[in-house]
């Protein structure tokens, strides 16, 4: 028994996902404290150990979202395979899967089957487009989600092409609103007794987070496009160019306006009338913004966040992947981890954004498993033999 | 007493958040059946009532994220109303702020305070940078969250500038981290007996999401850079022009490029050889995407989606708001739904993502509140009388 040290301490995951959305559920659910078992197939395991980019041939994709989780093999399509998987749901609290809707149920692992197993599993499935509707087995990318869920049509630059957000937000969405389903209905098996169904879609999950453009759209009836940087009601609060990068700048108030125009050492700015407030700023945006890019590219970014800083306008650098993790704020929050491993060494990877007084916060994370990595062990605990698991191995069931 | 609809039933939430990430949250929690009420400034209340787009003098920005919520006006500042505060607290399950670090503190109602009126309580704090490190106390908007925490840097066209994503997602995943923290304490409160302090930051949630771009930095040393709707190791998997507008085709394996090849009538390309596998497209994509461009184009987009839905390659168009509104898949998933209010009619929103067994999905939501509405209700049920409330009202405490 491991020592307490997250409020999931003690749950028991059984993992039967792939790739992306279902692993970096179950990646949060372990950063809270569960115990979380992947469920591979033998031979060749979760898709993503064969994404690059690869160290010493293992997946840094795969390793980064599968942190601290144990792995087994079985095959699922063999009876014996099945007979070892539900004696694992006996002993398990929650079931996950990314399976294509209809799948589980083909194999005989659905919802209904594993209730008879476990009366109060929760099971929880992230798919595509959802266990119900039309779209319900057609196959889902992340990126066919941003297409069809707005997002694509409200990113990228004033009157230019529609881009896809650099990161996997049709995945990564559906993912953290999953690990909150499965959170409330271990929260509901404490009250009541019974477990659970829960059904999450990447289509939906995009719809969900689309806050302010759906609204502006029934009300006005025009569809949002993408605006670059730049904010549809708010002037200026969009990036500029410096004499050596980029840098956001936001006037989110006309008291801001004022600091702002101090301390770009252009004073006179606050007494033009057709910049006097907000709305007339955003409205005469067009005359507005050239003159302050005259004067951003003046100074450094650097120049620039520190004069900002110190009349408290927000500012800051677009920083890429250099900048981001070598970020003071960012290390002194503990936000890059490092994992010890035999195979590649030391792995650095974001590390966990929920801080609580309840969960102990470890420098360094468990490493990924090598598939099949704890097979043996979990089979032992199971009560079979190394007789049976030899078996097992050489009959292609693990 | 309500009917238990949701594994958050009986949950009682205050709410002191005001304009997205802390709003968005408790949205979340109501929706999975928690009771979630608003104290508000008397007088303005919530920033985001003042936001557009209005509806008969409604922020419709303000409804879509505060829908099924309760409202009370407390000036906090006062004395009597921090009296009346912490009357609420002890019948409370979860207390969240969305403040600047350091300013319920100087309000005498942080964490060590609320701990001596109700001990058990969770109290969650959801804030631009959080609560320790030497940002701490900056001010922070969503877009410098997402130019910071690097996101912004693989957003955008292909060599152009970097974009914002269309959406708020730095408050937007800052607020799903903290509803699984909340979610998570409540459980192991459940188990323990023990309250919790949760801290969530915007900046910490955006590294929390940028997934392969950080290992892939880190195992190259070469910041990623923004790709526009272009797939970095798989070839075609971008948007392509159609006759009339846009759509997006992910190949993503060779077993597809076939088929695709068969679909768009050009069965010689399967025998090109520098096209033959992925790698060796995404090569020579220079080549082939121009080939490709000058096929899609000729047929609408409508056209290739029922081409390519025939034979399972995996397209989409690229949905503006009027399209995702009248998705079929996402009406059957009852992703949109509409609140009845007297002040502004129907109102559509976006739905819960969240589909569960244990969760009664009511297509009809709550509609959100006036500020102060329930005011009087909740003085009433904390045992004031009517002549307090008045006395209250008459000096400025509610």
């Amino acid at each position: 028994m491991e020592k307490r040290h997250g409020p999931f301490t003690g749950i028991k995951v059984i993992d039967l996902t792939r790739v992306l959305a279902g692993p970096y559920t179950t990646m949060v659910l372990a950063d809270l404290g569960a115990e979380v078992l992947k469920v591979e197939t033998p031979g060749t395991g979760d898709d993503s150990r064969h994404f690059g980019p690869f160290i010493n041939d293992v997946s840094g994709y795969f390793y980064s979202i599968n942190r601290g989780k144990e792995s087994i093999t079985l095959n699922l399509k063999d009876t014996k395979a099945k007979e070892i998987f539900f004696k694992l749901v006996e002993t398990a609290d929650v079931v996950i899967e990314n399976y294509r809707p209809g799948t589980t149920k083909k194999l005989g692992i659905d919802y209904e089957e594993l209730k008879k197993v476990k009366a109060d599993i929760i099971y929880a499935a992230c798919s595509g487009f959802g266990h119900s509707g039309p779209y319900s087995r057609y196959p889902a990318y992340d990126m066919i989600v941003q297409a069809m869920g707005g997002i694509m049509s409200i990113t990228g630059p004033e009157d230019g092409e529609p881009v896809r957000v650099g990161t996997s937000v049709g995945d990564i969405t559906a993912a953290l609103f999953t690990a909150i389903g499965i959170s409330s209905a271990l929260f509901n098996r404490e009250k009541t007794g019974h477990g659970a169904f829960i059904d999450v879609a990447m289509l939906d999950s995009q719809l969900a987070i689309l806050e302010n453009a759906v609204v502006r759209y029934i009300v006005s009836g025009i569809p949002p496009k993408p605006l670059g940087t730049r904010h549809p009601s708010i002037t200026p609060f969009q990036a500029f160019h410096t004499k050596d990068s980029n840098i956001i700048i936001a006037v989110g108030n006309d008291k801001l306006w004022v600091d702002f125009c101090r301390a770009i050492e252009r004073p006179e700015l606050i007494e033009f009338p057709e910049f006097e407030t907000n709305d007339k700023r955003t409205e005469n945006a067009r005359k507005l913004i050239p003159i302050l890019e005259d004067i951003i590219k003046e100074r450094t970014t650097d120049q620039w966040l520190e004069i900002f800083e110190r009349v408290q306008v927000p500012a800051a650098p677009v920083n890429d992947m250099e900048k981001v993790l070598s970020n003071p704020q960012l290390l002194a929050r503990n936000m890059i981890v490092e994992a010890e491993d035999k195979r590649i060494g030391v792995m650095k990877m974001a590390g966990n954004p929920i801080k609580m007084n309840i969960l102990a916060d470890h420098a360094v994370k468990k490493p990924a498993p090598v598939l099949g990595e704890h097979t043996e062990k979990v089979l032992l605990d199971l009560g079979y033999s190394k007789k049976d698991i030899e078996t097992f191995r050489k009959n292609g069931i693990i």
